[in-house]
């Protein structure tokens, strides 16, 4: 992904875009997304509008690579904390401790707590909205920042199935929604409060069912 | 809820509320929430714009009247169909027949069918979207669209416990989450085609469980 420019131009060009990024997250955070304007992220974030107007189409796009910028840091925070930190090669998937709810139950309480982060309340909620509406920013939404998460959800329901934790005859891709979901309902249309205890719960009956055991 | 006035002027008046509801969820749907105005809805429907300004603070509250009428008309007909037709007093409920599974899943595919309707699909939308950044409206619709609805789960879980058919030390206001979750998440991020084969999976998933059985 990144450009092969001499290291300086890169590096700065690389600057720019991730002051261009935060600043936007920041505006709509403050004022909305609607009065958040390419100016105005422009003026923040220190640099020409032409600049933005050069690599983005519109403020849209522009929150969208702010969302893939802030997943790819997560990512790389979470490979340096693994050893390695200098590539993108291993993608921080969903532990495998060999006990499913346990791991399931990791990666929910932090999606929880990512949900929660007031720093990005406003931004996620305004995107997601935005892509509701507009079903090619939904697309794109889901295209580039959802279905690598999900895809995630599969790799350990896989690895759950050839374990024997779950049955053979379930579909990873629909199983999963039983675990992202409730979470986003939850938090999208605020029925409840979204705490780790929810998640745990969500957990709990996704995997082991509601069903009394025969 | 029903006004104690004088027989005809009452029916003129449900006759204007009904026509300024139509007006909204059609207006909505042909432009967009955004470029949907008062005095728009107004013209479509025939009335004064002063009439809806007397009637209601904003668009938002017209189309949220608009849904609780189009929930109160289902009601209606519902009841109609079991031989009443003329009180509010039979609530529509989940059947019970002793089958959760197959109880849910007939629910759970009205609810794709209502969600998958064209003439309701962009006023549905918006109103979500704009409950999702606006937590004020996000609660009034919750209150008075979605709660209603989540208490009919409640009460058809309750009983299925009383069954013994769900385990007893089950929360049936958390469990309805799975079901609604996956539909709604699926439908508002259009992640993938919401379907009737989709409803079935997720009911029998979350009723049964995604673990082997012992």
């Amino acid at each position: 992904m990144a450009p092969t420019k001499a290291p300086d131009s890169s590096r700065r060009s690389d600057r720019s875009r991730r002051a261009i990024h935060d600043a936007a997250l920041a505006l709509v955070t403050e004022v909305g997304y609607r009065r958040t304007t390419i100016e105005g992220i422009a003026a923040r974030a220190g640099v020409g509008k032409q600049t933005i107007y050069r690599w983005w189409p519109s403020k849209a796009a522009v929150l969208m690579d702010a969302f893939l910028d802030l997943a790819g840091r997560a990512a790389e925070d979470a490979g340096a904390g693994s050893g390695s930190g200098d590539t993108g090669e291993s993608a921080p998937g969903i532990p495998d401790t060999g006990d499913l709810a346990a791991d399931l139950k990791l990666v929910l309480r932090a999606t929880v707590d990512e949900l929660n982060d007031p720093a990005l309340e406003a931004p996620t909620r305004a995107l997601t909205a935005e892509g509701i509406v507009d079903a090619k920013l939904g697309a794109e939404f889901v295209h580039k920042l959802l279905d690598p998460q999900l895809a995630l959800y599969v790799t350990r329901l896989r690895a759950a199935q050839e374990a024997g934790d779950v049955r053979a005859d379930i579909d990873p891709r629909i199983a999963l929604e039983l675990l992202i979901g409730p979470l986003m309902h939850r938090w999208l249309l605020r029925t409840l409060p979204l705490t780790h205890a929810y998640a745990d719960e969500i957990v709990d009956y996704a995997v082991g069912g509601l069903a009394p055991r025969a």
